[in-house]
């Protein structure tokens, strides 16, 4: 179904249905633009990832939100889903919320204007939203402004500017008013539009009814378009301007909640702390809080426990599909892909209807990148894994659907985008540490290339090479037990500097220890013996991390996918294919 | 006509026809925002005006260019017009040319899709543009990509990586692609498209090919949208390699002319020397030049030198209808009052038609807010106000027509919105350096209101208020002659504190003059006595600057037209509408 500003009052009370009815809901959204610079490292921690994305989410905008409940009906054994695609656009709102300014990215526009995305139909029907600051701003105005109109109801004071002359230039126009507003009072009118005028005539306007008119005229200015346009009205009693101000304010307080439109509907998936399941889900998850519930807070971890309290149960498909059992059967998990691949044995998608026998997405009509459909596509391809664990298990479906148990150790654990190490941020609990002594910063001439840094390292097998900039690089090694040899060997040299990543790190916060020197970022002096045997390395450690490990193929792929056709230093391969590839 | 980038080749030469023959052209753009916040002041110079708004102009985009030529037909006295509306988009490029990020200002999209301009046009058939930087850098690109190749076909060698061994889970794959190759070098095809691939994957296809077919296939990687697919040829010999090679540099080069798109208009423009009239043109020029030829120099004077030997004679119709003889004829010079006024007595429009009977805009049809109609309509009230001024001289409309000596005393001066003191830019020599003596800079308590200075100043007069920021502001006294009347009697005071503007500069500068130091920001020593008697003032000399004068009204008009609906403290009158008249 979908939703823009001139269905969505009609539509809430059915999205709420749906939300309260349903066992999961899958989400999608898309956005103006990813970043603002390419400036992810493939060695950032979740907290250094969180940090910079975060930047990003505050300068690009959710454009489309698609949300799809999915019920499970546990005696037809089918779910039963429905579908909404919401345009999302805030509209200049009054003077109580600020002119939005947003960025968009070209490539982003571009993609999304091929793939039929509607830019008018968003700019002119978009809905509105608002967070939890903007209303709070906006109610207090709201209240303050009542107020302080009652207030002047009350002491009857008119206004006490100073009265100045009227140049001669203007006293045309003033007879006219006067002669106008004579004739108003005499008439059975309500009301009288005067000449549009600028604001010193209008200053004069008010003047000049002060003097002529004190005690039977009212006067005010309203913004009709781009103009504010002056209007006379017959004086009323102080009853009748009380009630008159509290028609104002409810007006103002309705108008404010046709203001928080797509807020609501967050709101809506909040109160229902059900799971909420989106594939890549990161960028969705922060957007969501900071355009519609409050700004992203500056540090990670209150972030995380912002989120967690927020959403209690969430699942990245992107996350599911990387681990096991699913990581060497799945060889892409781009959600085209893993649909592809889910829809065939070994696996099997349950029955999935349209709830009410209501029209929606289906499968046959292919929507790709519509946010609605991308969300519903993700909740179909969350539901073949989900019944592939249970199959696992030898339970039947109805015991797969009936608990959440089987989804346990995949829960609140966010993919993120081209970080090595299999690190996500786990939203539920600590997040990965894993080992990085086969890690080194390299600093080196600006003329150096990808093969010069592999070809430095080939005695000790493959690297991974992450560019900082034009002149440093972290480098990974694939062989971890060739670490304390390569630093080793290669610690000696005019031409580049190589220090371990933890000494890298503790540099960077500052921190002096045993094996950080700011000097060594400079010629290591020859008494200070190799670094090596400074350094413990327990490379048997690297793979004990207790948790589902993604496969390398899909996180490479995943690289790829992200990659636009623009050609960047930043984490590229050693292996890189040279332009002559091309 | 509408110009987009499928009919752009096509109406090229028409559009250089139309520059070549045209007497004049009228110009006007639309843009997805106009500021970044609103921080112009009404008292700053055209230079600190200049500062603010070139900032603005790197972040926003024009999306729109309207361009209308006029010829002068002495015989027929009539003017033949041709218009051109361009839509302006740069879809992503190449890697030769970084992926844009631009601001949008929600009040401006909103305005522009709510008068029908057709966003997904925009994103989907925009012209391309690039400006020199750009190009050059473009252009070296692909001289360099070329020379690499070559050197490459030269040396003819392959590619030095390591060999890796090849993981298990990967051998069905490559056995695979090693029998499609096998067949392929048998067969009559000319190239082969690989099974989709990662990086890695890719990286052993190379491999592979090296050791088992080094001397009869080719292997290159083709970005297929956001793909990167495997594609196997036959082995060329040397010349056809280098004759492919020479191919592809002239569709490199060819490609860059295509992506130079709109900057070819302007060329044009440049090259004609020809008179380019706007109404309000300083956003449109200074946008101009940023967009599609180069960056803006940060100083103003290199801007004005710039700016002037690009468009040697510039008409801005909001000057010049703000000017003697207009000024006071006149009283909205907004483009569509404008157009109103000198469409009736005492002004006349010259006779107005299409060149060689092609259809294009007419008044009848009143497309506000399309470029290439404001372009054309800004023609019209130039038109209308040239005519005007031969006939106050007794000219005929030849007479008047067949040179530019009635217009000299407007040209080169762009109307600056917002600022004080007649102000513009004057490309064509000084700008002017209006008195202000009777401009003070106070500092005052957060609490403080509008109504809190007008009142302080009330013995003097109105004021006109500037607001700064929070706690100071610039106020303006209406009666100059009472300045230093003013000044010595608000000097002594605790809870606020008054400079003159020339102190305040001197201040801003760091510039240490008799009558600035630092301290006086603070509280002042009662042993510096007053300020005021070391002020020179000449309040004589206030009105004798010797240009055409704008009337108070139209800035006035001015002001309202740019305000949007938000309130804001900056250039607020005295006399500003308090919130109980709305």
């Amino acid at each position: 179904m979908e939703v823009t500003n001139s269905n969505f009052s009609e539509a809430l009370p059915q999205i709420q249905e749906a939300i309260e009815r349903c066992t999961f809901m899958a989400v999608d959204c898309e956005f103006t633009g990813l970043n603002i610079t390419r400036n992810i490292n493939a060695l950032d921690t979740p907290q250094e990832y969180y940090q910079k994305v975060r930047r990003n989410c505050k300068e690009f905008l959710i454009i489309q939100y698609g949300l799809c409940t999915f019920r499970y009906d546990a005696e037809s054994n089918t779910f039963k889903k429905k579908d909404f695609n919401f345009y999302i656009f805030r509209r200049p709102v009054n003077k109580n919320v600020p002119d939005q300014r947003f960025l968009c990215q070209t490539s982003s526009i571009h993609f999304l204007v091929n793939e039929s995305f509607d830019f008018n139909k968003l700019f002119k029907e978009g809905i509105s939203y608002l967070n939890k600051e903007d209303i709070e701003k906006y109610k207090d105005a709201v209240e303050e402004s009542y107020k302080r109109r009652s207030d002047l109801i009350q002491s009857q004071q008119n206004s006490t500017n100073e009265s100045i002359p009227i140049p001669e230039n203007a006293k045309g126009f003033i007879d006219d008013v006067i002669g106008q507003l004579g004739e108003f009072i005499k008439s059975d009118k309500d009301e009288l539009e005067l000449p549009r005028c600028n604001a010193f005539y209008r200053r004069l306007v008010y003047q000049t009814k002060s003097e002529k008119f004190p005690d039977n005229i009212s006067i005010e200015t309203r913004q009709i378009n781009k103009d504010r346009i002056l209007f006379a009205t017959k004086f009323k009693n102080k009853e009748k301007e009380e009630e008159a101000e509290r028609n104002k304010y409810n007006k103002d307080l309705k108008e404010l909640d046709d203001h928080i439109g797509f807020s609501k509907v967050i709101q809506m998936i909040i109160n229902s702390r059900k799971l909420v399941v989106g594939h890549n889900i990161c960028l969705d998850l922060l957007h969501t809080i900071d355009k519609f519930l409050m700004a992203l807070p500056e540090d990670y971890y209150d972030f995380k426990g912002m989120a967690h309290d927020l959403f209690p149960k969430i699942l990245d498909t992107k996350y599911l599909s990387s681990c096991e059992p699913f990581k060497d059967i799945i060889t892409s998990n781009v959600l085209k892909h893993l649909y592809d691949t889910l829809s065939q044995e070994p696996f099997g998608i349950p029955t999935i209807e349209t709830e009410d026998g209501v029209q929606g997405y289906t499968i046959g009509n292919i929507k790709e990148h519509e946010a609605g459909f991308d969300a519903y596509l993700t909740g179909v391809c969350f539901l073949a894994m989900w019944k592939y664990l249970g199959a696992a298990k030898k339970f039947d479906d109805t015991k797969t659907f009936s608990n959440f148990n089987l989804l346990e150790p995949y829960i609140n654990r966010i993919f993120v985008m081209k970080l090595l190490d299999n690190q996500y941020i786990n939203l539920g609990g600590k997040d990965l540490n894993p080992p990085r002594d086969h890690v080194f910063h390299l600093t080196f001439p600006k003329e150096w290339r990808a093969n010069d840094i592999s070809q430095l390292f080939s005695p000790f097998g493959n690297v991974y090479v992450s560019w900082i900039d034009e002149t440093s690089a972290y480098v990974t090694l694939y062989k971890k037990d060739q670490a304390a040899k390569a630093l080793n060997s290669l610690s000696n040299a005019e031409s580049y500097k190589i220090m371990t990543y933890a000494k890298r790190k503790a540099l960077l916060r500052g921190v002096s220890t045993p094996f950080s020197s700011p000097t060594v970022m400079k010629k290591r002096k020859s008494s200070e013996g190799p670094p090596s045997k400074r350094i413990k390395l327990d490379s048997s450690n690297n793979d004990s991390v207790l948790h589902p490990k993604r496969s390398i193929d899909s996180i490479e792929e995943e690289q790829l996918e992200s990659e636009n056709s623009q050609s960047s230093r930043s984490t590229t391969k050693a292996f890189i294919e040279d332009s002559s590839w091309e």
